[in-house]
């Protein structure tokens, strides 16, 4: 097995946005949701601006020795009355490139995202996966989540 | 059966912050998590502001015809590269008043999320329910939801 990059995480530039998308479309379940190109489409780049612009949003990527894209995530922080009043971080959009699966860097790319989210006060991580995602379940358990509920969406 | 009473659905004002601890508590489930008590502890009177400041986040009170509140639910209005950069909303900290339960009150709240959430350009809604909720379950998969998903929580 190739050694594993060594990655660092930070939040993302506009410059990345390209890459960011193409992570989200190297998967089956985004390859059908996505439009990859560089330049991005400009619904990207808006999106991006969005969440630039809101101090409760933050999206990382994880970038190897070279400055490539490998990972990327979302994290939205939640203020709600809920558990005494409890901050909550909603992690979405998590993605490793599909060619360096299995080699840890979900691990270091999640274990930012909850040091980050504590730093900022969050007592609660949260997130949903699929029900078809039974590896990134098994994942996501060996990061100390519990499958405690299920995660139900509709289309407006 | 009595008949149900005609509701109101409304952003919540910082005075209703005590009845909505009060309905987060009246569940099984959200009992032992909550401190219920008229002022509100002042954990929930600072999470009600961090909301109220936020444009992202809307905290919404169903009341009757005399202006008790009688039911509850939380918004919060996610922008994310996925999806072509669609906007979803995350609704969490829904509840009917137990005494009230069974008489469309929530399905009533549950569409007043969804207009609110359309009429922001939301393309989505998710959501995170027990996985012994099933009545809930029941009720979210006749209002269009998909229960594709599992829901994993994490104290951090």
């Amino acid at each position: 097995m190739a050694t594993a990059p060594k990655i660092t995480v930070r939040p993302a530039r506009r410059e990345d946005v390209a890459a960011i998308v193409a992570l989200l479309a190297d998967d089956g379940l985004g390859a059908g949701r996505e439009v990859v190109s560089d330049p991005p489409a400009p619904a990207y780049l808006e999106a991006f601006d969005r969440i630039a612009a809101n101090p409760r949003a933050l999206l990382a990527v994880a970038e190897d020795a070279e400055g490539r894209a490998v990972g990327t995530l979302q994290l939205s922080f939640i203020a709600g009355l809920s558990n005494q009043g409890a901050e909550l971080a909603l992690v979405s959009a998590v993605r490793i490139a599909s060619s360096l699966r299995g080699q840890g860097l979900g691990e270091i790319l999640m274990q930012w995202a909850m040091d980050e989210a504590r730093a900022r006060g969050c007592r609660q991580m949260e997130l949903l996966s699929h029900a078809s995602r039974t590896d990134a379940h098994r994942f996501y358990e060996r990061l100390g989540f519990v499958s405690s509920h299920i995660g139900m969406k509709r289309a407006l």
